[in-house]
C-alpha cells in the first residue's frame, strides 16, 4: 500500500482550479498523463455549462497526447500554453487568438520557468511507473521537463501506470540547475545522472492508478519526395565522411521527428556504406529502434521513447539488450548547448520554408499561423557541428514554393543553417557569401517551376551585401493570397 | 639574435601572392599587424599599375586597424573577407558587390576554418611581443583567432612589436579544438590555458621588427539618448537584482562595444546601488578599465584590450595590479556557448532595428547594406542567462523608426531576445506571447511619432498567432525610399 491517497481521476482533477498554472509530464504522447487531463476537461465543461469561468495555463514537456492538448483544448479549458504543441484543434484556437501561446527554444524553457516567467506552478501531473513512500519516482516513456516541473510545483498528482512496469532503469536524470559546473558528459552513452526522480513526498496529493499504453501512431508510408530528400542527405553524409570532414568515430546524429526523418532512417538502413553511428536527440521513434536493433545505430539518447506499441513490447521483452543501448534524459540535457556542442552532432531537422539566403521558417505558415513551434530546432541547429534542414521544394501540389525570396517568418537565421536539402538537390552554404548562397539555393533546391521567378527576384533586387527589393520580397505570398498559386507572382 | 630571418615589411609582403588566403591576427585594431598589410597594399598597387591581378582572401579575428581593412581594401586587394569588419571603405566595396563577405557567428568561425570551408590558409601575419627560437609566441593586446590561425596556416610571418614588452602574462590560451571534453572553467577568472602560444618554428618565414601603438581612438561623448538608454538598463538590472532573478554573486555581464555600452558603463560608475560585477566579453574598452581600476568591476575577461594609449600605459605601469584582474582569451573561448551558458551572463548588445515581435536586425541597413556583421551578438544573446538589446528608437532625425512591423533582416530571432531597450523605455518580453510582445514593444520602446503607425499595422494585420499583413509589413521602408521619411507610411 502506498503512503499517498489513492484517488480517482475525477478526485484528482478537483485539485486543479480555474486559473491554475498546470504542468503535465511527458514529451510527445509518450509519458503524458492520460486520465487526469480527461477528467479535468470534463470538470471545465461542467463549469462552463454553469456559466462559470474555468481556464488554466498549461505547460508541458513538448507536444502531448489527445487527452492533454486535444480534450483540454476542445473543452476551452486552456488560456495560455507553452512551450510546444502539435494538436490540430489547439492550434486552431491559438491561431484564432483564443489561446496565448509562447513558443521558444526548449533548452531555455526550464531557465525561464525557474525564474518564474510563467508564474508559480500550482500542480504538476506526472505519469510514473513506480513511486516509493518517500517520494522516489520512476518516470515512464519520457522525461521531458518532469524533473524541473516536480521541483518547482507546489503540488504533484501522480498517474501510476502499471503498463510500463519494465521501464525502470532506462532513465538518466542529471540535474543541470546548478551553474558554474561543467556537465561531466564525455560520450553520449555516459550515464551521469540517477535512474529515479526524488521529490518532496509532502507535495504529492495522491495517486491515480492506470494501465494504458501511450497510443503512439505509426508514420504514414514515405512519399517519393521524402525518399528523394533522404537520398540526397545520405549521399551528402557519405561524401563528407569520405573527405574526412565528418568525424566517423564517434559519428552522432540528431534526427528531428516526422516523415522525412523516417525516410532518412529507411535510406540509411539500406545503405551499407553508411558507418555505424549514435543518435542523440529529443524523440526516439520506431525507425531509430529498428536500426538500433540491427546494430546499425550503436546507442540512442532521447527525451522520449515515442514508439508504437509493438516496438515498446519488443523493448520490454528484451529490456537488458535495450538498457545497454538506450537512455532517456531530461530535455534540458538533450537540448543543452554545452552537450550538443561537445558531441559535435550532425543535426537533421525539417523546415516549413527557407529563403534563398539560407534563413529558415520552421513554425509559421505564411508568417502568421503557427504549426507546432520551434521546439529543439534552434538548440540543435545553432550548436551542432553540421546543421542540415530538409523540406519538399513545394507544397499544395506545387502552388506554394518552399523556397522564397524572403521568409515570412524566421526561426533560424542564415548564420545557423549549413545545408538545405529538397527533393531537387542539396545546397551546402558553408563559407559562402549571400550572393553565392542565393545562387546555390536556387540552382540546387528550388523547384523548376519557381527557378525563373527566384532568379528574376535576384535580378530586380538592388545591389547590396544581401540583394533584396523589399517591395517585392513577399510577392510570392501576395500571389498565393490573390490567385491561390505562387507561380503567378510578378517579378 | 632570433633564429628567424629579420625581414623588412616589404620583404615579408613578397611571401603573399595573388589569390592567397591570408589571415591576420588581432581583434579590433588591438593586436593587428601594422606594417606588413601596408606593404602588401603597396605591392598590390604595383601589380595593378602593371595591369596584373592581385587580390587576396582575407580572414581576421574581427574588425581591424586601418592598415588591414582600410589600406588593403582601398588598394582593391581584397576579393573575399570573413568573419567581421567595421571599415567604412571596405564596407562600401562589400555593399557594391566588389568584395564577397561572409558574416557569421564568431563562435562557429574556427570550426568552419578547421574544416577547410575558407580554403587552406597560405600565410598568417601575427603581431607578437616576444618569440623564442623554438616557436613560443607571446601575443600582444589581442588573442582573437591567432591560435587557430597559427595552427592551420602553412606559413607564419611575425611582426615583433616592442611597444608591448609588458603584455606577457595577460593571456590565457586554452585549446577548445579537442571535442568530447568539458571546458574546465568554473569561474570566469579561472586560468585554464597557457600564457604563450606554441607554433611549429619551421612555419615561421621571418620577423619584422616594429614599435607602434595600436592607435585606438576614444569614444565620442555620450548623447542624451544613449544616457537615457543606459539609465533604463541600469534601473532594470537593479530591479532584477532586488527581486532575486539576477544572481548577485557572481554577477557577470557581457558588454558589446560602442557608444551605448560606454553610456551604460558611465551610468554604473555613478550608481552606488549597483553591486560589484565581472565582465566577460569580446572587447575590453576604456570604460571597463576605469571601473576595474575603481574596484567596481572585479575581474574582466576579453579577447582584446581595445583601450586608448593613456589607458594602456596605466596598465603597463601597474601590470601586477591588472594581471590579477584581467585575462585575454581566444574568441573561440570568450564566445563559446558552453562558457557563456555556464557563466549565466547578462548580455548587453546594440541593435540596428527590432520588430514589434522581438526579432533583431543587427547587421543590414534596410535589409541590404551590411554595417559590420553579427560578430558575437548571436553567441551571447542565444546563450546568456538574460539577453538585452539596446538601440535608439529612431535614426536620421526621426525619419527612420528603429522599431518596425517586420525587420528588414533578422540576425536574432524572437526566441533569442529577452529585453529591448530604447531611450523611450524597456520591454521585457520573457514569457510573453507574440500579441503581448507586440503591445509591450510598441508601448514601451517605440517613439511617439511612430506609435500610431505601429498600432495601425497591428490592427490591419490578420488574425494568427503572429499578426502580420505581409502586403504592408515593409511599408515603413517603402515610405522612406519614396519620401525620405518613415512617418509617411500609409497603414
Amino acid at each position: 500500500m502506498s503512503a499517498f491517497p489513492k484517488l480517482t481521476a475525477e478526485e484528482a482533477a478537483e485539485y486543479i482550479s480555474n486559473d491554475a498554472l498546470l504542468v503535465c509530464g511527458g514529451f510527445t504522447a509518450a509519458g503524458c498523463p492520460k486520465v487526469i487531463p480527461l477528467a479535468l476537461a470534463k470538470r471545465a465543461e461542467r463549469f462552463h455549462a454553469d456559466r462559470k469561468p474555468f481556464r488554466i495555463k498549461l505547460l508541458t514537456g513538448a507536444s502531448t497526447n489527445d487527452a492533454v492538448d486535444g480534450e483540454l483544448g476542445r473543452a476551452r479549458a486552456i488560456a495560455f500554453r507553452a512551450p510546444y504543441q502539435a494538436d490540430r484543434d489547439l492550434r486552431k484556437f491559438i491561431n484564432d487568438g483564443d489561446v496565448d501561446y509562447v513558443d521558444g527554444h526548449l533548452s531555455r524553457y526550464a531557465h525561464l520557468l525557474r525564474q518564474g516567467f510563467f508564474g508559480d506552478i500550482d500542480v504538476a501531473v506526472i505519469e510514473v511507473s513506480h513511486c516509493t513512500d518517500d517520494g522516489e519516482l520512476t518516470l515512464t516513456t519520457a522525461v521531458g521537463s518532469a524533473p524541473v516541473f516536480c521541483r518547482n510545483a507546489k503540488y504533484i498528482l501522480l498517474e501510476r501506470n502499471t503498463y510500463h512496469e519494465k521501464i525502470a532503469g532506462f532513465h538518466d536524470l542529471y540535474d543541470v540547475e546548478l551553474n558554474h559546473v561543467p556537465i561531466p558528459l564525455r560520450s553520449l552513452s555516459d550515464r551521469i545522472g540517477t535512474k529515479t526522480l526524488r521529490v518532496d513526498p509532502k507535495k504529492i496529493l495522491g495517486v491515480v492508478e492506470t494501465h494504458l499504453p501511450d497510443g503512439i501512431e505509426a508514420f504514414k508510408p514515405c512519399t517519393s519526395v521524402h525518399e528523394a530528400i533522404a537520398g540526397h542527405v545520405v549521399d551528402f553524409l557519405l561524401r563528407e565522411i569520405r573527405r574526412g570532414v565528418l568525424p566517423v568515430t564517434p559519428l552522432a546524429i540528431e534526427l528531428g521527428t516526422g516523415n522525412i526523418t523516417n525516410a532518412v532512417l529507411k535510406h540509411i538502413g539500406t545503405c551499407e556504406e553508411m558507418p555505424k553511428f549514435s543518435v542523440h536527440g529529443e524523440v526516439l521513434q520506431d525507425g531509430i529502434l529498428e536500426l538500433l536493433t540491427q546494430g546499425r545505430i550503436e546507442f540512442a539518447v532521447g527525451s522520449s521513447l515515442t514508439v508504437t506499441d509493438p516496438w515498446l513490447q519488443k523493448i520490454y521483452e528484451r529490456e537488458d539488450f535495450y538498457k545497454e543501448r538506450l537512455l532517456l534524459r531530461p530535455s534540458e540535457m538533450t537540448n543543452h548547448p554545452e552537450v550538443i556542442q561537445r558531441l559535435n552532432l550532425v543535426a537533421l531537422n525539417a523546415a516549413l520554408e527557407t529563403d534563398i539566403f539560407g534563413n529558415v521558417n520552421s513554425t509559421h505558415v505564411m508568417g502568421t499561423s503557427v504549426m507546432n513551434g520551434i521546439g529543439g530546432a534552434g538548440d540543435f541547429a545553432r550548436n551542432a557541428g553540421l546543421s542540415i534542414f530538409m523540406l519538399p521544394s513545394t507544397a499544395k501540389d506545387g502552388k506554394i514554393s518552399s523556397i522564397v525570396p524572403f521568409c515570412s517568418h524566421i526561426d533560424l537565421t542564415e548564420h545557423d543553417v549549413d545545408v538545405i536539402v529538397t527533393e531537387q538537390g542539396l545546397a551546402d552554404l558553408r563559407g559562402k557569401s549571400p550572393e553565392q548562397r542565393a545562387l546555390c539555393v536556387i540552382e540546387n533546391c528550388a523547384h523548376p517551376d519557381y527557378k525563373p521567378l527566384l532568379y528574376a527576384y535576384l535580378r530586380r533586387a538592388k545591389s547590396g551585401h544581401i540583394r533584396h527589393d523589399l517591395t517585392a520580397a513577399f510577392a510570392f505570398y501576395d500571389a498565393y493570397e490573390k490567385t491561390g498559386d505562387m507561380r503567378n507572382a510578378r517579378l
